[in-house]
């Protein structure tokens, strides 16, 4: 099981290192790239484009403002693409959210909130727990822990 | 290889028809329900909460305004839940997006662009094609096709 | 007199207080819970399902982002639900308020403003007020204080 | 049971309406009126200053644009004020959204969705029925009727 | 000649002095208030319906949030009112100018920018100076001398 | 009494000639051009740099898009300037509203609502007012009656 | 003198085809083409790759929603990119403007407004100017024409 | 080669420099102005309207809020201009943006991103390389070496 995460500059490290901390809790694989939609098209591609052959099963792509990048990688994969929004310097956003999700017909990208680099992760647990029965039970069992994490506190007053 | 697909109102039925018949011509079963995550809610709990054991494996819902549908069936089901934010009478599905796109951490949704059913329906294909080698076929197909009929019509002068 | 106080989670706990400090100076009991309604629906059905039966009167719920809280909590209880939209970490509360506000026909939440918790105990005081006339008496007082206090520093040049 | 509706101009009549509709269907009485806050302001003074008195229990407001109506009524009652923004000519009505919902703190208006009538309706009647136990009756009734009316309708496919 | 200002809350004072010092450079007398809409309504109508025959002759009103102030002063006043949005906690300001801005047909509001205090006092300087041509001089004078400070600083490279 | 009223585009006509019908029901004359900021900035620059010495006490402005039309007036008259944000094709006037209203320190642009040309007028005729007291009159009998229309129709139900 | 079009969809032919008319109407040539930034990136690489040595000296790329063709094609080429955002079917063109403007340093796009196709065929036109002399030459002439056209009809009153 | 740099403000140097230090980096030199299209009008007229007789062949101009600098230059000059929407104190720019993009039919502005100086100015090189080659020569070498420098650090994991 192996995953690639790729953002657009090496300032949404932050932002994105979640995802990456989040899947191999889960014992998933994963391959950390930076790659710029704009300014390394051709690697874009060519990694986009050989994923699937390198045994990536799904890819997230994370970048702000006009955020290309996941719509560039879902256009060379035939492999489900989750992207994240990375807040911007300006506009707290809402231009990276809507450049990510707003995808033509035909080339679906899986957008998750502003900054939700772990719920990507998550996302792509859940596309992989179709196929793999452990993965599925190992995401049975983090679900039930969240859920008893939060019930350990629900009494304030 | 089955797919839930859920809407809140019966009014969304336009928007959410090319989701179905998306599917189905990927030779993908569809079960297609009217559930509004308000005003039945236990139907909603208990169809997301079975949704695994009977079949389904991925689940696509679509809701207007404070869409929560697709958030309340994240939160019942294992499963990945692709949402869609359908345009609202007013505020012109901004409401629906964020609604469904700015989910809190733990639960994600794999949100698409405004009224995008079709692209719903075909990042549910890409999803359970990582499983079975066969839908994997028949979406590269799919978009090979896709290319050549914009190639097709390519030059206008 | 007793009303239920929900938040989405702990971090939510310095915008909500306020709503439990204003409630019992009004002398109105409380109950306070951190519920998800995405990480424990469960729960969250639960105590909203029983909130009439276990003797509360009126709901706040305040939550942000994908702000669902209020909405479950209406969904499955017969007693007013006031919503207060938290300020998200990006779009400034707009993803909250709207997810909040724009609910479907038929299952209404009572919205205040972003943050607004002392609002949101001030209406469920006022809600009470209909039916305990001690308390109507007690929120007339609290209003004549609160014109006094503002007409006391009214005069700047 | 006595509920006092009003409106800013008379061209929000349609928009209203259902309010009105809904409240007499569960036997509360309406008093209906055009008040404008700018247009006749001694008239929504005095209106929303003697409610109390001519026995209404929930002032009902609705306005567009600069919608100040709910917010002015509130001034001038103890009595809990619902605020219905009406959609505008532009900007979607999140002009009327925002004018009414993110009222200081001390007067909250209790906001539902933008041309939310019928929602307005069923708060104050959720409101009503902490007071009046026969109206709490007929409010499971409408409720236990609006789930059925959706579960008869959920299968699509 | 004299100009009123008044304020929704005292936290409002740092963003609305430039108003009255501008006013006092130019040799106009204020008067300078703290009353809000919402929770002095009877002495925002009072002080509003007797500013001409105290001798006020241009009114600027800044508030935040649902911001009524300006529109409840026109309301009540034949002077003309400038309105100031003053920035709010969330939302950067956008609700306060739409609830400024967006007066209903009747009753107009001369709006500003967000935090436009100097600018609300300019421009009641400009109105004023239609009757007064001493000030007109002034005015004059002072835009010369503006434009004289700016072509100072021009060359930068 | 001579008020000018310019439009950037002859299709603001529409929406600008109610500014022109409010002011001659007061007896105040106007002159009315189309003017664009960009296509005729000389023309610009002349008209409203000569608008005073032409008899002019009063511009009202109106333009959709980049409405740059005020600004600029008002960058050449020390006279008041009324900005009227013309809705725009897309965007439903925000952008018209937000570059009217963001003025810079220094030069003011009174702005009222989106295509709000009777406000236009009657804050021109406010501002009239303080200087011819015939004028004050009329505008006091206009609002009374205003009041007095409203309260003819109030009573709905 | 060679100016390239390409669009997203042919769907955006309406929108887009004023460009072309009016680049030939200053004797430029175009090259039109519906090439999909996500359907057909190979075809977008190639197009964008070779313009330069095809002849082509700028190129105007129009897309909707998540508007990235201009941006995809700025990646590929070192001539200069002119965006035309196309008006979408949610959301009123602000996603397309936003995926087109904001983009990230290194690889600009000079974007104009939402559908202003004649404005990128403008922009073109002085780029060109700025190495053809009988081409600045035409569009002085087309300046003072287009300024004497709507001084034409500046007298409305 | 040369190119114009002006800005609203001096508090915009810090935004608007790198456009100066990039164009130097190139061996275009540059003319570096504060010029206000509101407070000093006719300074903006003139310096734009002799800008191409002056030796300029672009002009990059920079404004926040009601930005109308851009549009103001490109009203009085046939020579491309280039726009820097200056992030402004309230609103997160947005007004900014939209002040100068949404240019009306006839005078475009070459709009970048939100505070995107250096992308500003690598347009301007973009469209002076046109016209010279040793310029188009250095410009692709600047595009080998960012896209090369991306790359070096591509690999996190």
């Amino acid at each position: 099981m192996k995953v690639g995460i790729v953002m657009g500059s090496k300032s949404d490290l932050d932002v994105m290192m979640p995802a990456a901390d989040t899947l191999e809790s889960f014992g998933v694989e994963v391959e950390v790239r930076v790659i710029s939609a704009h300014r390394t098209p051709d690697l874009a591609a060519e990694w986009a484009g050989t994923a699937r052959e390198r045994g990536l099963e799904v890819i997230i792509a994370g970048a702000g403002g006009a955020a290309h990048l996941a719509g560039v990688m879902a256009a060379m994969t035939p492999l489900p693409v989750i992207g994240i929004p990375v807040k911007s310097r300006s506009l707290e956003g809402l231009d990276s959210l809507l450049s990510m999700v707003q995808m033509p017909s035909g080339i679906p990208v899986a957008c998750v909130a502003i900054n939700g680099a772990k719920n990507a992760a998550l996302l792509a647990v859940q596309m992989l727990a179709l196929k793999y029965p452990e993965l599925a039970e190992k995401f049975d069992a983090f679900r039930a822990k969240q859920t008893a994490d939060v019930e350990a506190i629900t009494v304030i007053k």
